[in-house]
């Protein structure tokens, strides 16, 4: 990998290899077509590609990857740029290789309870498609109206209802794969169960495009629960709140979100939308938004006065139960927007720490008491019944020379706390850019080479998404 | 992998070293030793270890594979020995690596819904041990009351509750490993969602023991179901029986088991064991055996409808619900001893194939087909709910020219079927030894030199259960 230089010129020997295989509406190198492949969702980081490559087919992708493989041009797969750890960004230049034109939904097998796509489709759209026909594609991540498929794969995306379904990967059957060779394979069988060799369905999904380009995939559907009850919950003591995040799952209750929100996430985000009204106690510092679902709407209430019973427990404030569907939508809106709401509101960095759920409480003390040390403020959220917190880190005050040179140790203490309970640095959101300097807290070398030798035996030329995940 | 020879002669510098480092005791090399360790549950076959190590700590097994790289000593990681596919067989020799003695439950999470083990716990005692906290671990090979976790892990273990809970893959968090030179590393985190680097604990799950071996494993617990229902189905027609299955999912409802037995596997089993009682009519051709669980009795009762619904659709017989625990035990019994019924019946071959469920019928009238034209008789019962179908060729009056030459050509016929529908050569007993010389069925050069890199990067002395897995 040490071979590839930033941005080196790309010769015209290598465009007219792309110009023959391409039409001209699939490659693009205008300075704007550049500028807008140049970032993705991670801070403000720009990275532009020196050429954008937009393949309609698995051939077409094989056939690029050939061709920059025999130039030697680095390749930076592309879904809908909404990643949040920089994955997508074109650090080396080169090609950006967007997959947004392969976005057909190939097959819904209702017989067999299972969907062929192509990476580009929007996850949502997929959703909505099959839930159509009664399924239910579980992983949503809150960007879910404009992600794609291939990202989530990429990332191992999660979402609020990972707490009873689970992540992307664990709807993953089978992949189709062009290597960094340009050769193409499957990953395993369109089967449920699988024991027949090496795992490469996992090993791929979650390896954020640097160890081959996703062209399709086989993913497992459920049956669609027919109802679900919301409910929000406000706490006067932000950690009383985490508490009783472990206790509804210890009462017998796998609720299908249980999202955690500071006050601040809440405050900010509903001046930033339109469309919810919604009184906040003036002593409420955090909410547990819960939602449980299934098929019978009695089962669900008695779920509910549990997971009350819990919440009393905790001194919880009076519960907001959503009593219509345009109230559910709302709530959800609340949470799912934070994220952006937060962003407009001030420079910032998001981390996407992960603990074993009864930690959570003493993560988000460590949050607030290294923001005391390095003179930070912090608004979290994120899905708590993973044990999964967004920290976003508000710049405020803080002298550009602090955020610049300060701030990663402070972020290397909360990793560390993490990884010393049993956690980690990425629940959901990958390693990619930004977390690179800190795989050492979560691996020692002997880990690290391992992963650098998959990486070699994918991808000995150092080609694809170089600069990524691996330090 | 080449330079390892069949049983070269152990040296005694090798042994000088494994005696400085193990207790008598858990160093064995009397023939009736190895002579237990010669075998699993895999047909007849017999390979016996030249040394039976059995250590007791994570430390021990490091220095014990430091010794083997040394001195260039295969080693043949061993469970309980209750393997389908021969993984434990020490083809070439070398060390029979014991995990037995490391058989602690280390801690039982009950804040976070987690246990951690060592490998040598019998599957069946784990699962007691956390259901008398109100705690679940799913994944229930037929095998629970003999098998081990590690054994479990490395072949990534099923049993009916796969359908509604998932495989060994799916409970597991983190695992301790010694890889092949010695060093130990823990694969990943202790959290239910995890983004950070290549995912190699689902790489070491199921790869048999040939890349490491697995010392402690931190499983995902959930709450116990309160409650079940049971109920076993008579058809008169066994492909009716398997379409009904695919239909009970498309109705909304997933059982925590749906299993298929034909009634050859019944007849058989009903004489191998005692105890239970159950009159089948003369025109049963086939049985579904299916749970529904949860917390509520109303909503399974509820279920139980809906599946009958299903059921009557496809011309069942009188359905027997089981009313008492004693008679689901029975239910249970039977089906869990099937195996063993038929395999003392008769010399066999299980074939442990796997298909998109809704292909289910097409494969067992496949099954059928290819007997009669080779001229055997099958007995199929299995996880019909994953698609999962064991195959028991039995030998019965076939020559033992036509058993040795002509049935590997049946086989493949088979698998070729499996593979031509999506589906694969395992669902959940492995490849190991037996299977190997199929395996260019499922996976093409490209696939096989990607697993073959893996094994390398990770055991490039090439000693870690030789023969196995990659052809």
């Amino acid at each position: 990998m040490s071979t590839l230089s930033f941005n080196t010129p790309l010769t015209d020997a290598f465009l007219v290899d792309l110009r023959t295989l391409l039409q001209p509406a699939d490659l693009l190198m205008g300075p704007e077509d550049l500028e807008r492949f140049c970032h993705d969702e991670t801070e403000d980081l720009r990275f532009p590609p020196q050429v954008v490559v937009q393949p309609r087919t698995t051939e077409q992708v094989a056939a690029v990857v050939k061709i920059c493989a025999a130039h030697h041009v680095p390749i930076t797969p592309m879904g809908a740029r909404t990643g949040l750890s920089g994955g997508a960004l074109a650090v080396y230049g080169g090609v950006g290789l967007s997959m947004a034109k392969m976005d057909a939904i190939i097959a819904i097998d209702e017989k067999n309870l299972q969907v062929t796509v192509e990476p580009g489709v929007i996850t949502q759209v997929l959703q909505e498609a099959v839930a159509a026909k009664g399924l239910y594609y579980a992983p949503d991540p809150s960007s879910r109206g404009s992600c794609t498929i291939g990202g989530n794969l990429a990332e191992n995306a999660g979402g609020p209802r990972a707490v009873k379904y689970g992540v992307t990967r664990d709807f993953v059957l089978n992949l189709e794969v062009v290597l960094p060779n340009g050769e193409v394979v499957w990953t395993g069988a369109n089967t449920l169960k699988n024991s027949t060799g090496y795992d490469l369905t996992r090993l791929l999904v979650g390896s954020e495009g640097t160890l081959g380009i996703i062209t399709k995939a086989v993913l497992r559907l459920i049956p669609l629960p027919k109802e679900s009850r919301l409910m929000l919950v406000p706490f006067r003591d932000a950690h009383k709140a985490c508490q009783a995040v472990s206790a509804v799952f210890r009462a017998g209750v796998t609720p299908s979100a249980l999202e955690f929100m500071e006050r601040d996430a809440i405050d900010w985000t509903l001046r930033f939308i339109d469309g919810v009204n919604l009184t906040i106690a003036d002593d409420t510092a955090a909410h547990l938004l819960i939602e449980v679902d299934g098929n019978h709407g009695d089962v669900l209430l008695r779920d509910c006065e549990i997971i009350l019973g819990v919440m009393e427990k905790f001194d919880c404030q009076e519960v907001l139960f959503a009593e219509t569907s345009a109230e559910k939508d709302a709530l959800w809106k609340l949470r799912r927007r934070v994220a952006e709401a937060v962003k407009g509101n001030s420079v910032y960095k998001e981390e996407d720490t992960v603990v074993p759920r009864y930690e959570l409480p003493n993560l988000l003390a460590k949050v607030k008491e290294v923001g005391t040390k390095y003179g930070f403020k912090s608004v979290c959220y994120g899905h708590a019944g993973d044990g999964n917190l967004h920290v976003n880190i508000i710049k405020g005050d803080m002298s550009d020379e602090a955020w610049e040179n300060e701030l990663p140790k402070a972020i290397r203490e909360i990793f560390e706390f993490t990884v010393s309970v049993g956690g980690t640095l990425s629940g959901e959101h990958g390693i990619g850019l930004v977390q690179r300097p800190y795989m050492d807290i979560a691996f020692n070398q002997v880990q690290l080479e391992l992963m650098r030798g998959i990486k070699k035996l994918f991808d000995p030329l150092g080609i694809m998404n170089p600069g990524k995940v691996l330090p």
